[in-house]
């Protein structure tokens, strides 16, 4: 039986820019869960939370509360290895259909518990959903046969895994305190833990498409959950990369997967490559498999074999035709130059608007809607030629994709030269 | 028809120390009465605005927008200009007891409209309840009656007046977000200002037994008050006084009572008689009667006389006896020496837990209940002296009233110098 606490002492504490105890953390996340610490009281301990912080062992501590309010997995059962890989979110972030399967080329298996999508950046279940046949819903016992015999696994996180953190993020949501660092690290690294892998790779986003805009916020966050994670046991790595354009030449679901399975034939846009590889190196090591090497997996087919059968084990029609948008209209060049901005959230709200995304959890989303793109930051383009092509089944939604983009797309007189930020901008280590 | 806004929004921009819109501050009071913010984002929402702060033109919106939320009374019918005092509260406070008809005395009219005790401080209702036949509900046309005859009247605050802060104080309460000095300050005076008094004249405790321990927080709650006041076209003054030691000899209902009948008759505590001048001078030259002598009126009986005319307009026989409670013991001096400390929150929790006080608002009081003071700070005692009576109908509650006084009261040496603080410590115009 742990203690018991007044929920307005543990709230005053923090206000007051106090430590909290383990023991009022742990009242706090278990009476939160069961409904005695109430909704109003969580609201404003997390506004002091955003405002007045957590040291490092007050974010272990409530992490781990998190994680004792619902089940654990365990892997340990398996033979290999495992590593996971968690991106905070971008457009066109497609990067987890090509690298779970790369990964499992090498005998570690990839449990990748992913979500839908919500707003402008896209979700990994929507995108493999387009598949013909894939589910993404399956059962503890189903995931640990298929990471067994196949080794890679993308599907629905359950919910028994960390439920405060679901109370919690409903509640931040609509109280203007998702922005808070620790509560963002531990709402990620709960469910991440509590899924017991034994490495961890972090793809913290930064810039206009990303959840953080700013670099030294995004560094923030990745040593904070880097912390956590080493903290808890998981060997932890995190890489902050840019999302200040899209990456690669597609948003929207279909459009992303055709694109990754171009990345898993060897080719694909160089940045999805160079990501995927990337992230593949930090996953092999962290797994004790310095010598691997994922491009020649990219290379010589076995990606892509691992991947054919990731999709079958599931269900899906690896060989089926993508669906495609009944409707599609170009946006063009309106002067002759070189493209210097093509903005990541512009575009992301454009494909969200096209149909790629939805408005409420319980929307639909259409598979073949989104955005094409034909020139990137860089790229010379003439008057008239395409940047992007929308996507969408439903043509009265073009309008407002259109709007959506007023701003983002910048061409500059010819000669003007771009500077892009590198694709990794930063690596964080314990 | 006003402007409608995102309650998160709303929550954003003070949580990044932005100024809130006029527009903004009248939507989410008014939202939130209606039930369409929720108190999970009210709640976020006073966190931020207790650790970000409002500005003097935030205040005042946020005050107008509460007394919007309900009706307004109306003195200009009175052939009299109006007078109001508010104490932000303390342990012995009954100075509104004496001063109201003190006040009337000089042709003042004096709406006093007051509550209950809830915790170490007593409430003016609960005391005035303890003469028999005495009623505290009045509706609003007898208490307009009661102006015009009698010139005083204290009652019970209607529930019309600023509903929004009936509701918010409720939702700061379990919160954590009482202290806020915006949200104190626009709670005590959207409820004054609505009431339409023409003066008002507010006595800010500081010191263990009131809400404010600190002096400077004290300052600047009267300073942000006597501000909104005036403002709003109230002529405000605050006196900031000491609450380090209860005020007078007596803590507790029917106790207060007979002490404040004392000041009445010419009488009573030293510190009472002081501090009720200080107040009736303010509140007599701010309701532009400068020449009177309110002390005069304490010595040659009209002041009771008005007294007495105001209890009998309630109902109350100003001539029966008043109770005194079934038991008492006595704490007595351990030691010859000079009283160093008496402290009002100690003796405040005492009177509180021998019945003078409630927990929850349903419960009843004791009207003899509470605490009679024998030793104030300076005085000397003898070894076995008495320095307090308490008091209480229900003798099992004397051991805890006892625990609550280890370490209030201190008795030094003889020949120790004790340093107190002046009554009143500053006068705040605007």
């Amino acid at each position: 039986m742990s203690e018991s606490f007044d929920a307005v002492d543990v709230i005053v504490a923090k206000r007051d820019g106090h430590r909290l105890s383990d023991a009022q953390i742990d009242w706090v996340i278990d009476a939160y869960t069961r409904g005695v610490v109430a909704d109003e009281q969580m609201s404003a301990l997390n506004m002091a939370i955003l405002l007045n912080g957590m040291d490092r062992s007050e974010i272990a501590r409530w992490t781990a509360a998190m994680i004792a309010s619902g089940e654990r997995m365990d892997f340990s059962g398996l033979s290999r290895p495992t590593a996971d890989k968690h991106s905070t979110g971008g457009v066109g972030d497609k990067i987890t259909l090509p690298l779970a399967p790369l990964v499992a080329v090498f005998d570690v298996a990839v449990p990748q518990l992913s979500g839908r999508g919500l707003g402008h950046t896209g979700g990994t279940l929507d995108k493999l959903e387009s598949i013909p046949g894939w589910r993404a819903a399956l059962s503890n016992e189903e995931m640990m046969r298929q990471l067994d015999e196949v080794g890679a696994v993308i599907c629905q996180a359950g919910s028994g895994l960390a439920p405060a953190d679901r109370k919690l993020y409903a509640l931040r949501d609509v109280t203007g305190t998702v922005e808070a660092i620790p509560l963002i690290a531990s709402s990620i690294m709960s469910k991440k833990i509590a899924e017991g892998t034994g490495a961890l790779v972090l793809d913290v986003k930064v810039g206009s498409g990303a959840f953080m805009k700013d670099e030294a916020r995004a560094a923030e966050l990745a040593r904070t959950m880097v912390e956590l994670g080493t903290d808890a046991g998981v060997t932890t790595v995190a890489l902050l990369t840019d999302m200040s354009t899209p990456l690669g030449l597609t948003a929207g679901n279909a459009l992303e997967v055709r694109e990754s399975v171009e990345v898993l034939a060897g080719g694909g846009p160089a940045d999805v490559v160079e990501l995927t590889i990337a992230l593949a190196r930090e996953m092999l090591d962290a797994a004790g498999r310095p010598d691997a090497d994922p491009a020649a997996a990219l290379r010589d087919g076995r990606a892509m074999d691992a991947w054919r059968r990731m999709i079958t084990a599931q269900g899906g029609d690896a060989d089926a035709p993508l669906p495609w948008a009944r409707e599609t209209e170009t946006v063009v060049a309106e002067r002759d130059g070189v493209v210097s901005t093509l903005d990541a959230y512009a575009v992301g709200i454009a494909a969200w608007r096209l149909g790629a995304g939805r408005a409420r959890k319980e929307d639909p989303v259409q598979a073949g809607a989104g955005v094409q793109i034909h020139a990137r930051p860089g790229d010379t383009v003439r008057a008239g030629e395409p940047i992007l092509t929308l996507h969408t089944d439903t043509p009265d939604r073009f309008a407002r994709a259109r709007e959506a983009l007023v701003g983002g797309i910048v061409v500059e007189p010819s000669g003007t030269s771009v500077v892009t930020r590198p694709l990794v901008i930063d690596r964080i280590t314990a």
